[in-house]
């Protein structure tokens, strides 16, 4: 078996080492890395922002225990040549060709190994189940790393380009709500989203998982809160606090009267939410356009901040106040 | 010390071991009792749902560490006496008057534990920390075991009589989803939930406390197929079903359009979602009067079942298609 081909079966190794230790946000700084876990967030890094993806791994069935079976994977679209990625450290493993996929890669797998291969760049190896988990207990099979650096910069030409509002959140800090969130503000046709100040790191794989790929979809950027708030003013943004009581003598307008309100004259909107469990400080709501509520219809006492985003967000979107494109 | 106010220290008694058990279905349909932990939920459960509230269990300092300190817990408002309830089974601890809260319980459950010992028929036990672990790790220093045939019997004085549609939920397995569509169809101003088909419990803790109390301010309820079919013919709603795809033929209505068409002529509505991932069968969608999509403007590829609920309850909420009370 030649040497590009051979399948990674000691979990011990540095390499195998150093993409497990990506799921601590200290190592995700140092190397400017982060991991991508299971079919869809791979499927999706893989379509729309592959210059983003440096490594995929994927199981395969242990060579010892099957051996001699080829040929199931079926036949390719494609074979273009693949060069080992730059940046991706010394090859150990990992077929050159399409044409060249094991037959013992899981099924669900082949159409983005395939995809991975074709598109060129992006280097993938072939991993036994027990070295697979010693990366990562959440890959179902496939995980890729990715740069930072690719999902951080300026919004280019990977990026969807949605006329939707900016979906902003202060200090969120549980990574499924920050991936719920950021999935709610892709299919809302946001623009991007912001994490606000102290927020989790939205390269946490349980972020990234919960995003379900729309981190590949839409920007997602991390900024201080006067970076923000100077953001908003030099891009004339009208900004949209999201709040249940709002500060002294500015009460809330409750959302059904604020959408059917005068539209900002062609201003985009910035919707800002607050801590999950804080809301948004006094100080920052007296430096918003607006303060809106969500009206409570029956005895709860509040909503969740995914709950808030997914009815704020998609009722200023189905109430066309701003232009959106329908995929 | 009298026999009332003993504190229970033995995490390995008879009683304490039941209570921890109602973690497992098994015990909760034998013994037909539930858990909820955490103030926010035993507080909702004590306001709203006194009737179904058995037994509190407070955390106190350990009083062999902390002796002598009384006093703290400030006056009382009231001192009515509370008779031990018959089916907490032998009392081993508790006061009876409200007057008597231990001085080394935690602020934050102070007014329900007074709210508990005003209302009657509540017992509260106090216990250390290491008896409480040993019943709950989420339990915040305070929980309530409540018996389940209060919560499921037809809608009593006691729940919200909210002019909202039913929001069912057929095969919802996830419990932290199921908590969350139970708080947002809550918020939501519906009338009740019904958990349809083979559903997660929803007296398993967690759904418990993802409710954040909204189990104690609208009926959630539990039937088959065929007995929520029936229960929408005979009752006269019209049912709607939440759907991306619709069926051969009879492709979704996108929610605007939805929203702005003909109202139903005064009949209630009942909206029916899907399993987390496999949404809902032919079968049942080919038998409900209408189904209604949820738009993506992005490029997400879907919502998930919470953000679905969250979007389509509230528009219809704010739509003011139906009488919803504000409180």
């Amino acid at each position: 078996m030649p040497a590009y081909d051979e399948t990674i079966d000691n979990p011990h190794s540095e390499r195998i080492r150093r993409v497990g230790d990506l799921k601590e946000r200290r190592s995700r700084i140092r190397h400017g890395r982060f991991l991508v876990e299971g079919p869809q967030g791979v499927r999706e890094a893989v379509s729309c922002r592959p210059d983003a993806v440096l490594d995929i791994y994927a199981t395969v069935a242990d060579p010892q225990t099957e051996p001699g079976k080829e040929g199931l994977a079926g036949p390719s679209a494609a074979a273009s040549c693949v060069p080992p990625s730059p940046s991706a450290g010394p090859a150990v493993s990992g077929p050159r060709r399409a044409a060249d996929l094991p037959a013992t890669l899981g099924g669900t797998v082949v159409p983005i190994v395939r995809q991975a291969l074709e598109v060129g760049g992006i280097y993938v190896h072939y991993v036994t189940d027990r070295v697979m988990k010693a990366m990562s207990k959440d890959s179902q099979g496939i995980l890729a790393v990715c740069r930072t650096d690719a999902m951080t910069g300026p919004e280019g030409s990977g990026w969807t380009q949605a006329a939707g509002p900016v979906a902003a959140f202060w200090q969120v800090r549980d990574p499924g709500n920050a991936g719920t969130v950021i999935r709610t503000a892709d299919a809302a046709g946001c623009r991007c989203v912001v994490f606000v100040d102290d927020c989790v790191d939205p390269f946490n794989p349980k972020v990234v998982r919960s995003t379900a790929g729309s981190l590949f979809h839409i920007p997602v950027l991390s900024m201080g809160t006067e970076d923000f708030m100077s953001w908003c003013r030099s891009s004339g943004f009208d900004l949209v606090a999201a709040d249940v009581y709002g500060t002294e003598g500015r009460p809330p307008t409750p959302l059904p009267d604020f959408l059917e309100g005068p539209s900002t004259g062609g201003r985009a909107t910035a919707v800002l939410f607050g801590n999950e469990a804080r809301g948004l400080p006094a100080d920052i709501l007296t430096r918003t356009d607006r303060i809106v509520s969500i009206p409570i219809y029956g005895k709860a006492e509040s909503l969740n901040l995914a709950t808030s985003a997914a009815v704020l967000l998609y009722s200023m979107a189905m109430s066309g106040g701003f232009h959106v494109e329908s995929y």
